[in-house]
């Protein structure tokens, strides 16, 4: 049987006059794009610029709300309620639905950012608001999570259906929850050490932990990240390896 | 014939912990609420909070996009270029759409806010990027504008539908225009003079410009304000005088 | 001997159009205002105004920097770390000074505001890097914080003079905590309750916890809340009951 | 008599997550730095880190003050009134003061940017509430302006000092204004055709207008641009053109 998996990077996360990404290259390479919405980056130009570039490259759209904190890059939690975390999904979303409608293109997908997807990994009120707002919105989104985490467990409960993701390059604990980036052996440095990671976990269903356990994982789409040194490299290395091996890159089955 | 016309009011301009005007008392006497988009005013909770209220009156409701000035409560002109006139636009009625859409509500209209609509009366240009924004986002939505303006001539030219909107409280000059709030008969402080020029404009469809000539104009919608003293008063008065004199307070035909 | 207390009041806290507080009517009753620099709340004009306010009624002025939550009003927790805690610090204390400056006045103190004022009461690190800005922008600043906090501790590891803060009408744990405002009890809704408190607290350096017990407690200043319904008639009552018992109203000596 | 002139340059105009500008290799070219205060860029850590890069190369600091626009990055003209000039002078000045003085250092002088500085070099109203701004935070900061502007005349009745600053690499109107951007000739393209332009007006206190005419220039600061492709070579040719030259490059007298 024919393999596949989705590869999806966050995008349109420049702000105003500041550059941030190569989202002109590193678009060739995925089969889905998130979309910064303005929250934590990304201004109105940039979501429209952003959108047509994932159009020209016929990539799935997906919107990526994040805290209000453009200071913070949404990357620091902040105490919200759930019924916060859920109006700001639902404006955010909305704001690139219609971009993506202007340009007579549609979403496919919403990914929470930084800060919000970490919490809503773990802490399952924020998460089931988080999964209400996507279904509540428009109840074909596709919303993506951390495989394993109180996202997937939130949509199975509110009727949405989560495109588990997985890392390449982010080392596993032994109960499926990421190795934090304060940790020594956070990152796999190696990029042939990550590539397997991603064929055990995409051919597989597997992933061997920090402390040599294997875990069940499922593997709907991997995250590449656009914004680091080497980052394009590594999604060709990626891409190719992937290719290689026999699996097709597309975006999940609607 | 029996005459009819819309009233519509700026509602959700409270932003966080901060509170303006009286939603709740006005959303009963209007029959179209503009409500704010969190450029100028509004947050996300408060979009919410005030679409559920606009659904439990039978409000129509509309979004009302400002310039990015929360500061200046988007009363400021600034030196925006069309193509960010439209970014602007088409973000924050997508915003407010998948708000109502959460509510499994719609919106019907949109009504751009303080400076940015004062500048779309004049520039053409301007004006046409916010027409083909509301065209591109969703063209059955109705686009609320100054009568005889620039952006009525724009919505023609675009293929929008324009709502031509008048003040019952302004002073008229003789081209049409708004007499400018610095000038001392800007404003009409006596209310039934303020129902005589409504009267004037609905059914007789001209208004008396403050040299006393005659111009005609279209009164499609009636501009309440919400947030000035007496502001409800003034609108219950307004509601009765029209309703009394055999006009039918309604949003306007689809 | 005669008795003295400082009575301090959050002021300055509208934005742009929106309005809070009142400020007129509380300037007088108080001898210390906190005034907003921009971050959680006050505006640039704002900033100006309650100053200008304060030097009117000859209150002391003091800075009263927040977390960059306009939106939470700086109530949200943000996980920001002490070094960011310091640069916010420095950057509204100094706005605020030049606001002082430019009206041939001076601020005598900083409090910090809502949600970064409970971090700096349990979390050491980030209490030694707040005092430590402190001492940074002017070391004769007095620096408020919860009486008998981690603020305290950092203030004397640091060397910066701390004025130990006490609250009328808050309910507090047997180890000197307030009873958090999720809880029936955090309140002390009789006045008379209140006020009874502040005098044991003032004159008798001691307080009794929810469970009875007595606490020593440090007053050097009452905070006023200046927001809410009836806190100007608290405020006044508070006001006439600590001056008829005797005590005299005014800043900390420096 | 040896010559001297002053080089400044914008600094400090990161946000957040977004990197914008050369500051570590430019600031050991110029004499002069203006660091953004944070409204239109510039966040409180990357205040501290210039103001340290600055003191490291004994560089005078300047604070950068600039609209309320950190989506167009302060370069959209605004409607704002003198006094709201005044208050977003005051507290951005402010702000970096302290910065400054948490390092025991200090500021000496203020440039406005961006359409900040192109409005107070027109419209004298404005240029006198900036300059009266500066002499109210300090009288002993020095205040630059575009050379022969409005500004300059605001600074002389306000009584404060202007340092009147000239352009290397833009083309001058016959006026002494700025040919606009727009225009094919704005830009001096050769970098030999800047430095030429540049001695005129240091040694010899004239420019020449694209209409061939010599205007009378006081050029006491000349004005680099960071964040442009090429920019630091630019610099380096300038610095080591007017070094050449036997021009001696150093902050303006106090």
């Amino acid at each position: 049987m024919s393999k596949q998996v989705d590869l999806n990077c966050d995008m349109g996360e420049s702000f105003g006059a500041w550059r941030m990404g190569q989202d002109e290259a590193v678009m060739g390479l995925v089969s889905s794009a998130n979309i910064a919405c303005g929250f934590h980056a990304g201004d109105p130009g940039t979501m429209r610029e952003t959108v047509s570039l994932a159009c020209k490259h016929g990539v799935n759209i997906g919107a990526h709300p994040g805290l209000p904190d453009l200071m913070g890059f949404g990357r620091r939690e902040m105490q919200i309620t759930p019924q916060q975390a859920y109006d700001l999904m639902v404006v955010q979303i909305g704001a690139l639905q219609a971009v993506a409608r202007s340009q007579a293109s549609q979403i496919h997908h919403v990914k929470a950012h930084g800060a919000l997807y970490n919490m809503a990994a773990r802490d399952l009120k924020l998460a089931r608001a988080i999964a209400q707002s996507v279904k509540d919105v428009d109840p074909s989104l596709q919303l993506y999570g951390l495989a394993g985490s109180a996202l997937v467990e939130a949509g199975a409960q509110v009727g949405v259906r989560v495109v588990q993701e997985v890392f390449a390059d982010r080392a596993y604990q032994p109960d499926g929850a990421l190795v934090g980036r304060q940790h020594a052996q956070a990152m796999i440095e190696s990029r042939e050490a990550a590539l397997e990671q991603v064929l055990n976990m995409v051919l597989d269903k597997r992933v061997r932990a920090i402390d040599g356990s294997w875990l069940t994982v499922q593997a709907d789409t991997i995250c590449l990240h656009g914004d680091q040194p080497g980052a394009l490299e590594f999604a060709q290395f990626l891409h190719q390896g992937l290719t290689h091996a026999g699996v097709r890159i597309s975006p999940p089955a609607p």
